[in-house]
């Protein structure tokens, strides 16, 4: 431990059991069982070191003699007895993790050992258990957490081979994104693996450096095995490990601000249903990107006005205020194309407490005068007093139409001047992609099993059916199993009349092809909109906008997850409902494996107020 | 209705809104929408009935231009409006259950708004919904339901075909079977496959008499549609049914016990944690089978006794007398074979009650005196003051060993004449076979939704996850996707020492290859016994003994069922479990789709108990 500290290492793998007790499986009796006939303790003594050297810098390795794999039953009763006397001796000590052997594809009787455990310790110490980067080891891994009913409690240590495919091999970085998704803890790079630098010193070659660089980046810890093979014993290993980490690229100020929320599921915002209140304002106009390309939409759209050489007066409407960032990005707008003195802006919100803003701006602001008029009232029930060249609006949820957007807009498309009059943004479209996120699902089960464990009837009548409902997330443990398909499509152009809400359902069915074997636990969504002509905003990966921050995706979750190989077709339903209060989205999925959901939030459990 | 009732028919099938108002999908509006526009009802008015003839006489049945498979959004939002209108109108009415439009291969939309009307009116009415009888039926009906998460008040119309494949057609035959697993509440034979009898009656042909015949057994209820193709109108075709009815074989006098607990599901009975009562021993004391089988093996294991020449006393255990059946077999047994006045009976029995019973037969009856020893006690704990020839016990649940039969004699074995004693029974198998049992997974997820909704954290802490226990349950509604195969064996010999309980600990990864297209909803658990060499019980189907019943199946639920297609390989693990102060099974099993399910059970949170 205390040459660890000088290298600053967070901690030590060290065996639970002492060595000297290890033997061949096919033996009889315990670790314990044998020690004790020697009269001997089977470890050493706790009070070696003290509890919070135990508790934050030693992880526990379970004696690697354990296997359940070939063994006969009085066999496979005496790992589970050494098993089960190291994991208590485990938490005795109070470790905050321990490594437990190797999958080798036949781990039934394994896994039956390890659920015991699971749910005799619940999630008092982490288990990591180590699995090959192979995808055998993937289907392994992933065979083992089903067989364990998904606990939060189990990670994955990752082994890397001493030889690793090519850079140019598909498969391999297949198989490294696919582990991105999974709750890997820690990543085991034995002494073998890296090479002698000039000195004799030990270094990594190129694929295993990248190998370290991914995992660094996804905070994987990473733990040194096997005996020192190069120069001055063990700590130049991990020494150069530290020294690659410092090398990583630094995380850009995007990812700085969304780190925290890696993971986190969020409920949507209600904008229509309820107020925002000055944080959310806030944190939304702080975006860097989203005001400038609607200021460029908007300088676009005035000097594409056809009868612009009349000299008449503009009208822009911005619908949807809140505290003006739209209306400062207008005017701003009408200034850069020279027409600030044409410009009219018509400012609509229906939250009184913003209205409390732009009044004040209009008091205080020079720009606003005689150029901006308040209008404190839902955009919905507004009688515009002419007809708009442009109406601006930010209404967008992280899944395009998820806030109701089509909606708001329904009841004032009709004030944009006919044929010329164009919204800002002019269309958006949602998209899905089938995702693996074993993390996400492990959450939605703890959040659904406590709903069963503790909820009362009334408080069971007001939570929401976890698998019911969609979670703004900002998504980082998971994996795209196909790639993001368009779902709903919504334009915005001149009408005559309000539409029937009946024009806002939508029904699609997308087929999606596995890329590798996978679990699907549910879906990203995302969007992209077209502001005006090419000015777009995206938080599609494909397709993102640099450095915007205002959306994070949305988690489509699915109440069981389904399994896929390599090329399976993934057919997913969704519709856009409404009814008389409120819109919501069903989903359905099946598989040419058979699998076949239910349809998921049916009659809009959990839903959209539109009041 | 007044000619339906001349013919004694149960209830008529009437559509819900006017024929009049019949349209072709693709027009706009609903059904009522149009009719509003003529200035009319709908449908007629419901003064015409009373609620007593609606409620019990009609079944209402749904306009079957209602079609969701290759409509517009538009489209299917009027036939979505229309079936909202008709069944809004059956509750209305109170129609005890409404028929469905066919399934027609394209159901996503379909299963949407079905979905939406089984939350919206649960269970007021049935919805029946027709399928098609072949294999290609029976998938789109299987999709429908697990879209619309298994509810209760869904069932199956079978449509008859006018051509039945013939009787040599395996496939058909798997196919009808595996109806008899589904829920299935009505079948619609159409006139057209009725043939005219010499008179010019319509008369049915033997494949169709066939098919009649096994719905009618399983109480499926028959419609006839269609206009009438033979002599004197409609009347007749129904009458011929009846005729047909009453031609039916009668059931037998063990279906007439069971009928009544037919797909009922109950708590495995604990003997050796309760004390059974006098009723329970009653119920099993009358079985006409399985005392017959135990006096011929004890017959036989009497007479081969090797040393019988020399005269000496001949001692029969009895462990677990209860009220004393085993005892008087023995007694009978011996008097059968000439032995009744060297055989000598100790009669143990733990619950002091069922000692009240032997004792006074001890007092009553003369074949008792002197050849019975009424002994007190737990045979666990009993110190026997010889050894015995034969041990006889009744110890055996549904599964063989789940009653803890091997546990119980493992304490008496001992006792037992070193090579030539025995066990009557001398072993035991359990047995498992994959089933479909839709009927029963309902039930279950109905369980598991009111722990879910109403319980609060006292009472869920107290009730069993209703997927982690085995239930006893005479299976009806199911169907065998697998045939059974052998679980795990038990043998009682003579052993010198009590054996350790890990010895009683057992596993088992057993194949099966499924024989069609199923879910698979759980398991049916079985046991066979040998009694004495030849002398056996069975509860497997294939072996049954006829007329025994003492004992119904148990029934291994799944949490989440497996969809199997023909050939699709089933892999299920099995465990019989120790700890201190119980016994439990843990299981689990994948399929070659990739489907994999959670250990169920785990840590025996379900268990019989050993004190």
């Amino acid at each position: 431990l205390d040459e660890a500290r000088t290298c600053s290492l967070d901690f030590v793998v060290l065996p639970i059991a002492h060595p000297r007790f290890e033997r061949a499986s096919s033996g009889l009796g315990s670790t314990a069982m044998r020690a004790q006939l020697l009269g001997l303790p089977f470890t050493r003594s706790d009070v070696l070191l003290n509890s919070n050297q135990w508790q934050r810098t030693v992880v526990g390795q379970v004696s690697r003699w354990i296997r359940f794999d070939d063994a006969t039953r009085i066999g496979a009763l005496a790992c589970e007895r050494a098993l089960d006397e190291e994991l208590a001796w485990a938490a005795h000590l109070g470790l905050p993790a321990v490594l437990l052997p190797m999958l080798t594809g036949h781990d039934v009787e394994y896994a039956r050992a390890v659920n015991h455990q699971l749910v005799k310790h619940q999630t008092a110490f982490a288990m990591w258990i180590e699995v090959s980067m192979d995808d055998d080891g993937w289907r392994r891994w992933n065979a083992f957490r089903r067989m364990t009913g998904h606990s939060p409690a189990l990670h994955c240590a990752l082994v890397v081979p001493d030889v690793l495919p090519g850079e140019d091999d598909g498969e391999w970085e297949v198989i490294l994104e696919r582990w991105c998704g999974e709750p890997v803890k820690v990543a085991l790079f034995p002494t073998s693996c890296f090479i002698a630098n000039q000195a004799g010193y030990p270094t990594l070659g190129a694929r295993h450096r990248r190998l370290f660089e991914v995992l660094y980046l996804r905070k994987v810890q990473f733990v040194i095995r096997g005996r020192p093979r190069h120069a001055n014993g063990l700590l130049p290993y991990p020494g150069y490990l530290v020294h690659l980490g410092t090398r990583a690229p630094a995380p850009t100020e995007r990812e700085e601000y969304e780190a925290p929320y890696y993971d986190y599921l969020q409920s949507p915002l209600q904008p229509l249903g309820d107020n925002l209140s000055s944080g959310t304002y806030e944190v939304f106009e702080q975006d860097p990107v989203k005001y400038t390309s609607y200021q460029l939409a908007v300088e676009q759209a005035l000097l594409a006005v056809p009868d612009l050489a009349t000299g008449r007066r503009l009208v822009v409407m911005v619908v949807g205020a809140g505290r003006g960032p739209l209306v400062r990005a207008a005017l701003r707008a009408a200034e850069r194309v020279g027409l600030e003195s044409r410009v009219f802006v018509y400012c609509v919100e229906k939250n009184p407490n913003a209205v409390v803003t732009l009044l004040n701006a209009h008091r205080s602001q020079a720009l606003w005068k005689g150029r901006v008029q308040v209008v404190s009232t839902d955009m919905r029930s507004w009688e515009a007093p002419e007809k708009a060249d442009v109406i601006v609006s930010e209404l967008l949820g992280s899944w395009g139409d998820n806030e109701l957007s089509p909606e708001c807009l329904g009841g004032v498309e009709r004030f944009l001047r006919p044929t010329s009059g164009v919204s800002v943004p002019s269309q958006y479209t949602s998209f899905v992609a089938p995702i693996l996120a074993p993390r996400l699902f492990s959450m939605l089960r703890a959040m659904a099993k406590s709903q069963t464990d503790f909820s009362d009837a009334a408080t069971a009548a007001f939570s929401l059916p976890v698998y019911e409902t969609c979670y703004v997330c900002r998504l980082h443990t998971f994996f795209e199993v196909a790639e993001a398909q368009a779902c709903f499509t919504f334009v915005h152009a001149p009408r005559p009349v309000p539409l029937d809400n009946a024009c806002y359902e939508r029904h699609i069915t997308l087929n999606f092809e596995a890329r590798c074997d996978a679990m699907v636990h549910g879906f990203a969504g995302y969007f992209e909109t077209v502001l005006y002509r090419d000015v777009a905003l995206s938080i599609l990966p494909s397709t993102y906008s640099t450095g915007m921050i205002s959306w994070f995706p949305l988690f489509i979750p699915l109440a069981e997850p389904l399994f896929v190989t390599k090329g399976t077709r993934i057919e997913a339903s969704f519709w856009r409902r409404h009814d008389e209060r409120k819109v919501w989205v069903e989903w359905q999925v099946r598989t040419s494996l058979g699998a076949c959901t239910a349809i998921h939030n049916p009659a809009g459990r959990s839903s959209w107020i539109n009041l």
